[in-house]
């Protein structure tokens, strides 16, 4: 992979977006978040304006399920607790799927037991049904979605998850996926799993503090993380894919000839600052 | 899934055998494998020499790679200041599949992209080739592997990995698999993740001391852990896989019709100590 990359050019990369990019805060460091507009602008929209009031700062990570999620967001259990919401919405549509029409979908040649097709749209693992006309992000590691109750319209963006764990697909077309990290995983996934229901924990002191989480267009330019992302729809990518599918390093013996989506690795690299 | 499991029957679950588990004891806890003779007996019976002999007693855990894999054996890195084996062989056959023939093997419903069928045989997921007539551990999140150098055959059992990530199912039939983690899962996933190349710590102080591998029959009983595991091969196990592949609560609104190998989960409980 690393002969690929190096021969890459800087069109095979693109900057992240300030505006769709979150920096979650903690002591451990920096998780870095690119948002997914083209899937959930509803959302988006409203982690934005939350981001941007400083909503989530002083808060804290309460669940870390093992093999599946970490989440965040207002721990308070009665409502008439909770943080204002300030000018974000309460209320959002459902954004499980979006039309297919007009998203660039670059499809991967293997076949997918959970949709009709699998690949990656706008840098993010997704799916597709082209009968239905739908397409939709994919449960990998890594991956953000909001929280939600019962009802498919319950989620506001406040409360967020991250993949941790074994891919739970299950959770497709389900629940509104809001992004990806790309960078800092290894801060979350390492979090002490909660011994409560779902991985919750059950004392307040347990939790992960959040310091802040913010808009990389809100920070200062100078202490922003610049990141580029590997580009999914090119040559280089596919070169990339393939060469996963079949490893041909001396250490394999059986290539597999097949790949999942989410084995599908998305590269991030820093640039230098200008 | 606890519908089902509260409906099952003492015959639905199974006694680890003592002579197949393994205590990793660390100083958060213990971490119980149950070894799978079954595909590697050569494997398995150099665990339960060096085992039985102390071997891996004052090591470390020396790698953690995120979604990837934990690691463990001997952190020297000269040949001559290798631990003695003792009375365990330095060299085994590479175990990487079995013959199918004589294999009770249980396949799932749905297709896999990266076998011709898969399931589950004496507890484990798995894989089989009906043409060739032969199987193979998958490796799922808990699954436990003997490391190995670039030949084939360059496996004794001492150097052992534990998934901790999205299935490296690229693996399977290219390393011996000699077991799974039963119990103990949350110990090993939330390690720091090494910053040297692979996930290896860059510094001694960095790894996790191991304070004993034990194997179960070598412990007085009084200080194992009793363990049961659910049987994969009954009616309430099929029902248990198609309830995760049709969820039926409220939550759900598009169930998946669909499960993958490493979605299934393998129930396992404490049992009173008579």
């Amino acid at each position: 992979m690393q002969e690929i990359l190096d021969a890459s050019t800087p069109g095979d990369w693109r900057r992240l977006d300030p505006k769709n990019t979150v920096y979650l805060e903690l002591d451990a460091g920096r998780v870095v978040i690119e948002l997914a507009p083209g899937f959930a602008p509803a959302h988006v929209g409203n982690i934005r304006t939350l981001a941007h009031a400083g909503y989530w700062n002083g808060m804290s990570i309460n669940r870390s399920q093992d093999n599946f999620v970490v989440q965040w967001g207002d721990p308070a259990e009665d409502d008439k607790d909770r943080k204002s919401l300030g000018k974000a919405k309460a209320k959002l549509p459902a954004e499980f799927e979006r039309k297919a029409a007009g998203l660039d979908f670059h499809a991967l040649p293997d076949r997918d037991g959970w949709a009709p097709q699998v690949g990656f749209a706008q840098g993010f693992p997704a799916a597709r049904n082209p009968e239905a006309g739908t397409a939709w992000l994919a449960h990998c590691y890594g991956m953000v979605g909001a929280g939600r109750d019962t009802a498919a319209d319950s989620s506001n963006g406040t409360e967020l998850y991250v993949v941790t764990g074994q891919s739970p697909r299950q959770l497709d077309r389900n629940i509104t996926m809001v992004g990806r990290v790309v960078q800092g995983m290894e801060k979350l996934s390492v979090l002490p799993r909660g011994t409560g229901p779902l991985g919750f924990y059950e004392k307040p002191e347990q939790r992960t503090a959040i310091k802040a989480i913010r808009l990389a267009s809100d920070v200062p330019k100078k202490e922003r993380t610049a990141l580029e992302v590997l580009r999914t729809g090119t040559p280089l990518f596919e070169e990339l894919v393939e060469a996963r599918r079949n490893r041909r390093d001396d250490w394999y013996k059986v290539p597999a000839g097949h790949i999942d989506l989410c084995n599908v690795p998305l590269p991030v690299r820093e640039v230098a600052k200008k």
